[in-house]
Parts: structure tokens; C-alpha cells; sequence
């Protein structure tokens, strides 16, 4: 491929545009990407977010901060740090950047080499999104037939999808797939609050795939779960441990247990890069972003006018705590995609 | 008492008075209920809300109805059925309804009659959030005498205080007497979406008493307490049945579960009134009402020139599906305060 997906693109002068999915689904708009502040500023403020989108950035970042670094080394090992500590807890971040410095510290053509590297990236983050649609779409198939079923309901938390992951993403790969396939799906989308990736991105993205989705309250799942309304959970990851504690969305562990408590398959599904050999239990040795209090106090949407505003949804004066992430411990996952 | 409470009045003309709960904690408005009509309407569209005070809403609905029937006990009859069937899940509705067309039905002196049972039902419910309140506060001490600790951190979903039930409520009631004894304690605050009771009204309802709290999205608790930062879960019910399986606000069952899972005493709070001993099996017979998904779709909040607006926060062509209430198992109930 030549650096274009659909979540992200290097235009003609080689600069990253992407689109800003802090407005999605209310406004469609792209942001170009030159530098490294604006890199950093992009996967803080989760103008880009999901675990593979955000790794990508970082790849492309790199390429970007040795170009405004002239090709000079120790500047760029300056500008790879900021880069690397722009969010905590996707590894695939901290992968890329990395992959590409390893690249930056031995190669002789240093821009090119990192442009190309930023690309094979992508590009097989594609592969991976290609293998976990067939993976997924043929576990639905086998579902079916088990089953005895001609329809089958996907519960998904967050957004794993093209936004997320570049291709088809990861949990909603296997959803496209079976789309293609002629398979009779329907998505429970969580909202996924507090930045509600759910329903303002997966909702977004399967409504432009013509997907059958209802969007549900976060709270909702263990509900239908206990009353067979869900088949199969598969959400994406932004770090697994050696062992498979999979940290992924704040909320993930809830619907894990709920899956459990009524013997429904719950599947992660991942590239390779989301694992992080280094940890051992999840739980304990994970890094969990805690993210600011305004993103639990404000919410944004279209007001009456047709105007994307925000609005106050707790009062001034009580506190509000943001952790970003949980973790669910291996022994809550049916396995992996 | 004279029928004066916090969440509900009758005023001198013996019309019934409540907070319009719709609106907190933005707007501070009162609703006057002087018929059959407006007391459906309200129960309907959750001017009030909380299993105690529908109850009690509706005993003097059935006050009001028998003064706009002039006492006519066929078509007192035909109005009690109207409130009796306004929301399908709390039970204290119908027990309350049931009881007061009980004393219809016997007395000699309808209205006299009505309005004093009417006032006897929530001196029921005050005495009740008494006994709660004493309970759950010893339950609390012997907590931080076990575990050797200072304070306690005590997690509770949707509102269970003041506005749901009259006098203290039955899930706060033990933390505003702990306020009371002086015993170190800090609420988190399930936002509760979708209706975000816990955001608007529990948030509302300690900042007012001066209780130490923090909001938190619904899908937080779980990671929480995996990282032992909750020492006890307490909700409300709006159903018990008569082995314990406890419809409450939708979502209760996932925190029911990471309860569980931690190791994490899970209580339900509620009057005798709130068990329906007709059922036996919660989770198949308890009817679970599904309200209308613009409730999903938009939320309601401060807008940056501080008036009271709505968003929409979901594509305008996704579904959403809204279950207002689940069903936890009683396996994962600690005890009933």
C-alpha cells in the first residue's frame, strides 16, 4: 500500500491528516498533522484514539519529528520520548515507536526509511485486520450451526473498528466480514460513556456499512446477556499480558463477567503488537490512564439548533473520577482473535 | 407526621406537592398534583421516581382521585387502575394502590379516610429509612473494625436517598447517619445512565449534606473494586421476590457481579413494600419495563450559557433500545438492610 487507509493518510507533501474523532458522528472533518507537538497533542486529546490508530500516528509521528528534526538523531530521540509518553496505557503506542526508532538508529536514509517502515506498519495492522475478519467471521458460522440459530447477536464495547484499527479494525472486522459473507448479524453497541466511542463511532461506522445495530446504555448488557439476547462479546485490547489479562475500554471487565456468569463466548480480539510480554499480571503491572474529570462532568452532541455543544451532566461542585481503562483477567476471555 | 416530607407535600388545599425530579440538580421546581391524571403523568415521565415515592405519589393519587370521583367508588375504581399500571416494575405501586383502594372500598368516610392512610404509608417509609439508616451505619463500624480501617468507601447506583424514598431514602440512609456518628466515608456515585440519577440526583443529594462523593461513569466500579478502593456496595430495589432475586435500576446486576468477584459485601436496602411474594423466580417474572430510546439518544444538562438543554448524542439512524431496571440474582446479594 502507499500510506492511505481510511482512518488516516499522508497527503501530498507527506504530512498525516486524520480524522478528528472527538466530532464524529456530528461533524466530518480531518486535521493534517505536521509536527510533533501536533502529533502528541492528537493521541492526548484522542483527536485519534483506538490501540492500532493510535501506534499508526505514533509511526507516522516518528517519521514526521525526523523530518522536523532534519534528520538529526539525538534531536529525535528528544521528540520520540514525548511522543512515547502521549498516552499510557495502549502498548501498541509505545511498539511503534520503538519498531521505528530501531529503524531511525541504524538506517542511512532516515526519512525514507521511516516513511516506508510507518507504511509496512499499516500495513500489516491490514493483514491482521484480514486474518481476524476470517477468524471471526468463521466462529459466528460455527455458532450458528451449534446453535441452530439463523441470526446471530455481537455485543461490543468501545470502538474497535476501521476508526480504531486501520482496515476493517479488530472486533468489528469479523462483524464486516460476516456482513459480506450474507450472515443475519445484529451489534448491541455500548454507548461506552464517558467519551461514548460506542455510540458516536461504532454506531457511525456499522450504519455506514448498513449493519443491523441497536445502541444500548453501558449498564444493559448484563441484561441481555441473562436473557439470551447475546451470543457472542468480542471487544478489542489496548495491552495484553504474557498471560492474557487484556486491559481494553474502562467497563470491558464488567461485560466479561457478565458473559461468564451466563456461558456466553467473550473474545478479544487483537494484533500482535497489543501484547506486551513483559507483564505478567495484568491486573497489577498495567498502567490505567486516568483522564480528566471534565470528560465524566461534560458530554457533547448536537444541541436543538443543529449546533455541536457540550453541557454540564454533574453538578459544579461534586468531583468526578475518569480511569480509562480496566483490565479482564484471563480467565474471563474464551480466547482470542 | 401531617403529610409534610422532603421529596412530596400536600399542601393546604390537600393537593399533593412533589420535586420535579426531571430537572435536578439544574432547576429546583416543584410539580402540583391535583388529579388522576397528572398523578399518571408524573409517575409516567419521572417527575418522580424511586420505588418509595411512587408508592407513596400513588397513595395519594388514589386520595386525589377519590376527591375528583366525589367519592364515587366505581369510578375510583376505574382511576386506581390508571395509576396502578403507570410503571410496571417497582412494586410499590401496586402494594400501595392496592392498599388504599383497600380502605376505599370499607370506608364510611372515603376521603377522610384515604388521605390519613395515604400519610400512614410514608410514616412507614420514614420509620423504615430510620430502621435502615441504624442498621447500615452498624454494618459500616463493624466493617471498618474488622479490616482496621479509618474510612470506608462505599459504592451505590442510581438513587436510593431522600428523592426516591421519604425521609433518608433507603441506600443513602445509612451513609447520612454515618454522616451523623461522624464515621469517614466517601461515595462513589454511579452516574446511572441513561437517566443519570446518580449524576443528577445521589450527586445532588450528598453535596446538599455535605457527604464526600465522586462521580463516576457506571462502567468504572468494576476496576475500582479489582484495585480495593470499594469496601461495601449498597443499593435499592425497586422488586424483591420472594427468594431474593432484586430488580433495581438497570446495570446493578454488573456491579452485583464484580462485587462478587472481589469479594465485596453487595446490600440491597428497602422497605418491607418492595417484596412481592407472588414471585418466586426474579429473573423470569419480574416484569422489567423498557422506556421510550430518545432517553438513550439525547441527555439533558447545563449548556454554556447556563440554560437547561438537550443533545443529541447518538446517530440520528441508530436504534437504541432503553431496559429500565435488571434482575440480580439473590447467589449475589450479601444481605438485605
Amino acid at each position: 500500500m502507499n500510506g492511505t487507509y481510511k482512518a488516516l493518510w499522508l497527503d501530498k507533501e507527506d504530512n498525516l491528516v486524520v480524522i478528528d474523532q472527538r466530532v464524529l458522528p456530528f461533524i466530518e472533518e480531518n486535521i493534517t498533522i505536521t509536527n510533533t507537538e501536533q502529533c502528541v497533542e492528537a493521541i492526548k486529546n484522542m483527536t485519534v484514539r483506538g490501540a492500532g490508530v493510535i501506534g499508526n500516528t505514533a509511526a507516522f509521528g516518528i517519521f514526521l519529528a525526523a523530518r522536523e528534526s532534519q534528520e538529526n538523531l539525538a534531536e529525535l530521540e528528544n521528540r520520540a520520548k514525548l511522543i512515547r509518553k502521549s498516552r499510557p496505557t495502549a502498548v501498541n503506542l509505545m511498539w511503534a515507536v520503538d519498531r521505528m526508532m530501531n529503524i531511525a538508529r541504524t538506517s542511512q536514509n532516515m526519512l525514507h526509511d521511516l516513511k516506508l517502515e510507518a507504511i509496512k506498519i499499516c500495513d500489516e495492522d491490514c493483514q491482521t485486520s484480514k486474518n481476524i475478519a476470517n477468524y471471526g467471521a468463521d466462529i459466528f458460522e460455527e455458532l450458528l450451526k451449534e446453535q441452530n440459530k439463523t441470526s446471530i447477536n455481537i455485543l461490543t464495547h468501545c470502538n474497535a473498528g476501521w476508526l480504531a484499527i486501520v482496515d476493517d479494525g479488530t472486533a468489528l472486522a469479523p462483524i464486516y466480514e460476516a456482513k459480506r459473507r450474507g450472515i443475519d448479524i445484529h451489534v448491541w453497541v455500548d454507548e461506552t460513556r464517558p467519551r461514548n466511542q460506542g455510540a458516536n463511532l461504532t454506531a457511525w461506522e456499522l450504519e455506514k456499512a448498513g449493519v443491523n445495530h441497536t445502541v444500548i446504555a453501558d449498564n444493559t448488557g448484563g441484561h441481555l446477556m441473562q436473557h439470551g439476547m447475546v451470543d457472542i462479546c468480542i471487544t478489542g485490547a489496548d495491552r495484553i499480558s504474557r498471560g492474557g489479562d487484556a486491559a481494553n475500554k474502562i467497563g470491558t471487565y464488567l461485560k466479561a463477567l457478565a458473559a461468564k456468569d451466563n456461558n456466553i463466548p467473550f473474545y478479544i480480539a487483537l494484533p500482535s503488537s497489543t501484547f506486551d510480554f513483559e507483564i505478567i499480571d495484568g491486573l497489577k503491572e498495567i498502567p490505567i490512564e486516568i483522564r480528566g474529570e471534565e470528560e465524566v462532568k461534560f458530554i457533547r452532541g448536537l444541541d436543538e439548533s443543529g449546533k455541536y455543544s457540550k453541557l454540564q451532566i454533574v453538578p459544579t461542585d461534586s468531583k468526578a473520577l475518569n480511569y480509562g481503562f480496566d483490565v479482564t483477567p484471563s480467565r474471563l476471555i474464551t480466547g482470542l482473535m
